[in-house]
């Protein structure tokens, strides 16, 4: 009972400022972006989510009633709240860019690194048919995980329309697409044969997924391998839309510079069912056994699902506290400064009330800092200034007092400068 | 199915910067104090948010299980959580200062100023017995309140202890404090003769309530107050020692900056049982029909009660999305500029590529940059920007991008200046 429920944690002091550091980050590139926040309730009413859910989401919704009896659900993504605002809301400005950075909740098999409430950072741009809203929200994806401390990336690339024509090419009819989809999604974890095993009762035989895997392993330039799946699925007119979307974004990526870690990868899928166009995941080049780090797509056609007029829709999401622990493993967090600046450290009662003054003043000034509230001896105070890796101590003495001045002590080096009271504010700075 | 759950509210952008600033705004003070955050989850073991509910609150609490039958709940505050991190981390370093803003759920009536879900913004301190971890506290959340634009306060201070010697003074008897506490704080709400009703059978007699009535309501300078108080609970160790609680607390706020705020209000005694010292509440001035803002107090008991080892422990809180109203009614959210900085305008898609690769590097500069991505006519694209309130748009046109010029057009006044491509970011700054 006093522990967290199973599944969930604590954030320790630490952590969470790591957390809020990455939340940070994330926030301020989303809103350079001009994308603009996007506040939902926790739970929703357990219909509305199961809308767009899936078969293993719903099992791992945490659904109760309210004390009326209304059955309600934590949210297991923001994605379908946010459709429903936008399916509500006929008033929107068109096009409609929103962020969303916030907690959801899935009963999954707790992991050390999988967690029962976890954290979602979501773009989405509603309104926009033309590939210029997948390249700018995955753009604001890479841009923010660059900020993190990413430098290189690997982003994999499809169109839905694709892979359906690819499959209808050789053979699979329309009703089993999607689960011709997730077969041909495990690709990379499964293997050749895997999916070839898995595509028994989809496929029409054997030499069918055969052929279907030759052609979705196709690798090149992205240049060349649309070309060549151009001419593949020249019968099909939505596979040559998949086609020009992705050579449209290829081009835009260009604009937005992240064209260079783009690979077309004609197998992915991604699980959800609800795609209509294009796909994508980011991979961290030299982190890539974390699997993708961030992933999205196009969804067109679920507005409408939710009671709105049809609106297109695309967006991209990244999970930050599945971040952390590879910024710590790339040493991130040691160039960042977490916690209090500076700690002033009165030596003895008589001089507290002076230095609580100047800890208001650099308060104000809006520096970090702790005062002694224990009354204890200069050493201790030293020792909890070290615990707390605060850099900075000044010390409050009677003698220095009479003289209007302190002692700043660098707690690196243990050096220390007696400075002026109406100074201290122009030293630290 | 497509509302918020009943109770719950939607943020659209507008409304959610908003809050974001508000919160923005109490974090950077409570940091700069030197409080850390701590992160704990949405739900709890419902056993453990039992332990200090108070009765009332039981019936408010959103109880659920999980799909392997544990008892699970939402918080309904965060101070139960934080307490039981504080009991289980017996190697906290101490005084352990944290904040924690975010969202409880509770199930009430819901109002137009009354939601279901709303957000709390708490700093606590664990370790210290001194009133100046109190005095802190309330100077860190007062601080917070002037960082929102408020200017002038009525904060209410009273000791738990003089209330409880007092209420001993006329002849209630012990077990029935809490009763008389809970009766004596409905004062400002229900009056005099309200008081006196719901003390029958509470207090001995109808003059026994007059007397407590009439010491309770005694008013003046804190000095004053607290000298003549220590007169009527000179028999009661406990009550002198909330005297000099206050005494000192008073003395520290000096020290802080928000004395002159200070009212000692010995009929304060906050609604939760669980106080053990002094309590506080903070009223705006000119805004005092919204009823207190932030309150809070000492509870030195309440660590044990979840299997820790005896901890003093003092807090304030407030509502954020609560203060929301009364900012807007104080016209403070005229001078915040949310939203983005600079919309780019392609005047066709010729020029697009280009609109992107000068948004991009707006963006890097921190500058929030939307870009057109719509293929829209110019004025067109003016309206967009002007019903989303940005104030400048930079107009790329294909004659001036020959001359590696763009044109700047402020919003406001509808000029246009001609500015050199590497020179915008100056031109801007």
């Amino acid at each position: 009972m006093f522990q967290p429920p199973r599944g969930t944690r604590d954030y320790l002091p630490e952590d969470q400022m790591k957390k809020n550091w990455v939340i940070d980050q994330i926030r301020e590139v989303y809103e350079a972006y001009g994308y603009e926040p996007l506040g939902t309730p926790a739970f929703e009413y357990l219909e509305m989510l199961k809308i767009k859910s899936g078969d293993d989401i719903i099992d791992q919704i945490y659904a109760f009633k309210d004390k009326s009896e209304r059955e309600l659900a934590l949210r297991f993504e923001m994605t379908a709240s946010t459709v429903r605002v936008v399916a509500t809301h006929k008033d929107l400005v068109l096009p409609f860019k929103r962020y969303a950075i916030g907690p959801v909740w899935r009963y999954e098999r707790p992991s050390e690194l999988r967690f029962r409430e976890f954290w979602q950072a979501d773009v989405d741009i509603f309104g926009v048919e033309d590939s210029i809203a997948d390249a700018e929200v995955l753009s604001a994806a890479v841009d923010a995980l660059k900020k993190l401390g990413f430098e290189d990336f690997i982003i994999n690339l499809n169109d839905r329309r694709i892979l359906k024509s690819m499959v209808a090419f050789v053979g699979i009819p329309d009703e089993k697409s999607l689960d011709a989809f997730r077969a041909v999604d495990k690709l990379s974890k499964i293997g050749l044969k895997g999916v070839i095993d898995e595509l028994e009762g989809i496929s029409p035989n054997e030499e069918a997924s055969i052929k279907l895997l030759e052609m979705l392993n196709f690798k090149g330039n992205p240049e060349n391998v649309l070309s060549n799946t151009k001419k593949i699925v020249k019968d099909y007119p939505s596979g040559i839309k998949g086609c020009e979307a992705l050579s449209k974004l290829y081009e835009y990526a260009i604009g937005f510079g992240f064209a260079e870690y783009i690979t077309i990868d004609l197998s992915l899928a991604r699980g959800l069912d609800y795609y209509t166009g294009p796909v994508f995941e980011v991979l961290a080049k030299g982190f890539e056994e974390y699997g993708s780090i961030a992933g999205g797509g196009r969804y067109d056609e679920i507005v409408e699902l939710f009671g709105g007029t049809p609106t297109y829709a695309t967006g991209v999401s990244f999970g930050p506290d599945r971040l952390t622990p590879i910024l710590e493993e790339k040493g991130v967090f040691k160039d960042v400064v977490l916690g209090a600046d500076v700690y002033v450290a009165p030596v003895s009662q008589e001089v507290l009330i002076e230095a609580i003054k100047i800890s208001q003043n650099l308060r104000r000034a809006n520096i970090s800092t702790v005062v002694d509230l224990m009354n204890r001896s200069l050493s201790k105070q030293f020792e909890y200034a070290d615990k707390k890796n605060i850099p900075l101590v000044i010390i409050i003495g009677e003698r220095e007092l009479a003289e209007e001045s302190v002692t700043i002590r660098d707690m690196k080096t243990g050096n220390q400068t007696r400075v002026r009271i109406d100074k201290i504010l122009d030293y630290l700075s």
